[in-house]
């Protein structure tokens, strides 16, 4: 039985069925077209930055997008020209004043910003060029892209708009008297208009609002509508003047960056989170949408949108802390091996960072790491699972290193591809490893390599230090190495395989060896490796037990020699050794027990 | 070698050193004592909701409050009058005049906002009452909850305030004649001068700035300062109105919620994050600190912290997801129990969720654990890794709950307090654990319950159904009965000590047992519970193998009865019943084999 998979929806319907009641307002009817509008379409829809989006009501309904096309033009003009030229003509002021104010700052001639109709305009003229068709088709491509489909113009919208667009045009001429528009400001006015005439819906508002809210990527189509500095630039706009004269108040209620139009649309949005798309006709004095104002009240409030209400506090990248001695690699190693390093193993401190890495988030990591290092000397970042790092957080991160690797500690950090994007920032004095495991790994053998000499002086491990052997007087080590069948192996070749009879005990002598958990039926595919080991240890050793099968593969890593001891020579052993074989099975039910207490430790661990 | 903890020591000292050299602006003159100030003072300190704080240059010196106190005063007005009571006589609206105005709302008579002179003095005078002397320690007493220790103010300063300043005593008095103050327009006034004395640092002004960023908590003292939902109209008004007739540049530049004051003094908050203060007292003409500005630009750039700027997107809370068969709980189960659940135990899902569950979050959670329910009849969902959660958030669990249980699912939470705050609002229909393994196990016995009957129909449980005892000839069982000695045990009884000789091998016949491994020398001690087992399972088989001890205590959590087999009586098993010893072993052997796989592949899932 599935159950819903968000509570949004059933969310928006509350609201939706709560503010329809809410019949207040005018309809806009400074042009014929808009006054036809039904007062009684409402629509809202939500979507979120991962893509999901909810819909209520006349979510679906197409209306004219007017004034929400100014902040998004604004970012086009950003875009086109950078931003100190577009400052130049159009400043980031809230004037106070009506959105078809024909002032202007006394004393740079700039409109006051890009929300009013005179800023606005000089936005376009800057998106715009000379060649009237081609601008047009190239704002709705931009104007799409936002929206993640192709958006069209309503062309008796636009028709209404020339008609009726006197005011507009003398905004537009008298920015041009004022040198803020240079090229043909009939072609601006013209593009102005169509602009304003463009069809969306509450869920093409709340997908733009959600690409404004992720960094300029649409979260379906994955396409960059706008660079992320530019990205601020408008939702700062839109914070301090979006609403008309109302910035304050909506500021104070509602708390997200949002425009509205005289449609009766409006777009808000809470930045790394959801955009937000309410139409309903009838505006209040202002010109903002009545059900569209108190719809984006009701969410800010029960759900806490309030881009000044906490929420988003510093989380703790810092996934967890492990020591050398608490997760292992899945490397066995011989007894003498393992009680070497044994108490080196908290040398290796293992920190698992997660999310999303920023100045704070970073600083935080940095803070805790420093704080957590004690005695470590290998200090593994395991970087997998960050979603994303900006410049300062890569900064502090390159500070760290440094600082770690001037006292005189390793850095290894974990990366699933170390060679794109930011990982290849890193100093090149960072190992860089594709898995914890290999890591961890690398750091082990470094401690073994620095420890006591283990390995014997010679080519071929002997007999007598396997630990599946300890114990066993001479001549039983010797008949035991007279039955053996030595075999040497290829790189890639397998030694053992899954499902098959356990007829020998076998006896790594020289080499390295992976025990590998097919994960399909077929041989050779693919196939979880479960540990990896090199000379003296053994393997396959519960063919000591009757009726057994091969649990997993075990193929070469390198050139290997192997030791096969079946059990039936061990058994006719027996004989002349009686001791022999339960010598054997205590020694395999000690190195069993030990590897399960290990096992259980880091369970404890890792269940943490 | 110890690491620096943080980075922000040394860019403080970079943009400090960089900043130094600008020395434009003027310093304010219209009260003698200010006149006086040092233009070549500079301070920056920044402290994180955590609560650290780190400062650089003169972040200690003591300068005059001045308007940094509006925002903080206007929180305490809403906080003694709520909400409405404050509106009906203050604005949020930004009005573009310069901070001294003396114009009001046409519409109202109100103040535009608690920013502007007018504003800041009906704030103040809703917060004092006829107790004049008693008002001037109340406020000290509330701007000292943000500061984090006591403040003073500079009577000096307050004097002169006091001798020039008439205009806004004119202020006052017009707030008088439009009925926005009620009460002692000269106290009031006095109250104001005072409020603007009082003498701060870059630290405190840093620690204020993180006690908004933190919900109105102080992040070292924890005290209080401000309620939650006033904090956020506090910094809306800061964000509209904060920087004078600067906002819309600000916002756009800077992007902080910020203050400044007349003395050289600006505050700045990144909400969630940190609180910023900088003193360097040349004025640029619009009454902002000139590097004040500049800093504020530069760490707004530098570390992007712009409030707009993505930075903090909706992380997933989902830390991990596992199956019964992936992590199991540490009660250990006969075979034929094993075998009977296996299957079932992927009926088990646990969630893991962490960090701060707001509605973003929880939304996102809802979604991912609904998307990965799968097959799942037992949900645990494990909080204790969430370190807040708001209301909306936990109307989304809520609705999760509902949702889980409708479809015939059971519903357990992991809780680390199962009795406090908002764990007591979850639905009575959701079991509560205190942790992961006691909820685990309770799923296991309910798979175990809806299996078929596997305890045998006896009080005791049988020899021949010990797994350990599993092939024995019918007279091996008896011989092996025969030599038991059958002992009871209270609850709380210890069976084993670790550290003793092992020299039994141990069934349990009856009740229950813990297997704990001491963490101190002490007997009776802290001891961490590795596994617990109930009838049918053997322990301390290492005794089969000479020379070992106890590893862990065994203690009875009920009334139990065990049957010891000694290692020596076994022994002398050996001439009747030659097979029996390594008949014994091998299943050793098998059982430690098989939990070992078990214990391998529960590492392999958790160190995902």
């Amino acid at each position: 039985v599935s159950i819903a998979t968000s509570p949004l929806s059933e969310i928006l319907t509350r609201i939706h069925h709560d503010l329809a009641g809410l019949d207040r307002g005018e309809i806009a009817d400074y042009i014929p077209e808009l006054s036809r509008a039904n007062p009684d379409s409402f629509g809202i829809a939500i979507a979120t930055v991962d893509g999901h989006v909810f819909g209520v009501g006349d979510a679906e309904l197409p209306f004219t997008i007017q004034s929400i096309s100014k902040p998004l033009v604004f970012g086009m003009a950003l875009e086109a020209r950078g931003d100190e030229s577009v400052l130049d003509r159009v400043g980031v002021e809230p004037s106070g004043n009506a959105f078809n104010s024909i002032t202007v700052d006394a004393e740079t001639n700039r409109p006051f910003n890009p929300m009013v109709n005179a800023g606005a305009i000089v936005s376009t003229a800057l998106v715009g060029g000379s060649d009237p068709a081609g601008d047009r088709d190239r704002m709705l491509e931009q104007l799409s892209r936002f929206a993640g489909r192709p958006l069209i113009v309503d062309e008796a919208v636009y028709r209404s708009e020339k008609e009726s667009g006197d005011r507009n045009r003398a905004i537009a001429w008298l920015m041009s008297s004022f040198g803020m528009i240079d090229g043909d400001v009939e072609a601006a006015v013209d593009l102005y208009f169509a602009q304003c005439s463009v069809l969306v819906s509450c869920r093409d508002l709340a997908l733009i609002g959600a690409t404004l809210a992720n960094d300029g990527i649409h979260p379906v189509t994955c396409e960059r509508a706008l660079r992320a500095e530019h990205v601020t630039k408008v939702l700062s706009v839109m914070a301090t003047c979006g609403m008309y004269d109302n910035a304050g108040a909506w500021m104070y209620n509602v708390g997200l960056p949002a425009k509205s139009g005289v449609a009766g649309g409006v777009l808000a949005v809470l930045p790394g989170q959801l955009g937000v798309g309410v139409f309903s006709p009838p505006l209040d004095p202002r010109g903002n949408s009545v059900r569209g104002t108190a719809v984006c009240e009701r969410l800010s409030r029960d759900l806490q949108l309030h881009l000044l209400a906490r929420g988003s506090g510093v989380q703790s990248v810092v996934r967890r802390v492990l020591r050398g001695d608490e997760l292992r690699s899945n490397r066995l190693r011989t007894l003498a091996e393992d009680d070497a390093i044994a108490s080196a193993r908290s040398k290796i401190g293992l920190f698992e960072l997660q999310g999303q890495l920023y100045f704070a988030t970073a600083e935080r990591a940095h803070r805790e790491i420093a704080d957590r290092l004690g005695g470590t000397e290998y200090v593994l970042i395991d970087l997998t699972r960050v979603s994303s790092i900006d410049e300062p957080a890569l900064a502090v991160l390159d500070g760290l290193a440094e600082s770690l690797i001037a006292t005189g500690r390793t850095l290894l950090a974990v990366l699933d591809d170390p060679h794109s994007g930011w990982a290849a920032k890193l100093p090149p004095t960072v190992l860089t490893f594709p898995d914890t495991d290999t890591a961890l790994e690398w750091c082990e053998d470094r401690l073994v390599e620095s420890g006591p000499a283990l390995a014997p002086d010679r080519a071929r491990w002997p007999f007598g230090q396997l630990d599946l052997l300890e114990g066993l007087e001479p001549p039983e080590l010797a008949a035991v190495a007279a039955a053996a069948e030595v075999r040497g192996f290829d790189a890639g070749a397998t030694v053992l395989r899954a499902g098959d009879p356990a007829r020998e005990v076998c006896f790594l002598l020289e080499g390295r060896v992976s025990v590998l958990l097919p994960l399909g039926d077929s041989p050779g595919g693919p196939a979880r490796r479960l540990a990896s080991f090199g000379p003296g240890l053994a393997f396959g050793e519960l063919a000591l037990l009757s009726g057994e099968v091969r649990s997993a593969d075990v193929v070469c890593e390198e050139m290997s020699t192997v030791a096969f001891v079946s059990i039936e020579i061990l058994e006719s052993l027996a004989g002349p050794y009686p001791g022999l074989r339960s010598r054997i099975e205590a020694n395999l039910v000690r190195l069993l027990s030990r590897r399960l207490r290990t096992a259980n430790a880091q369970v404890r661990a890792l269940a943490r």
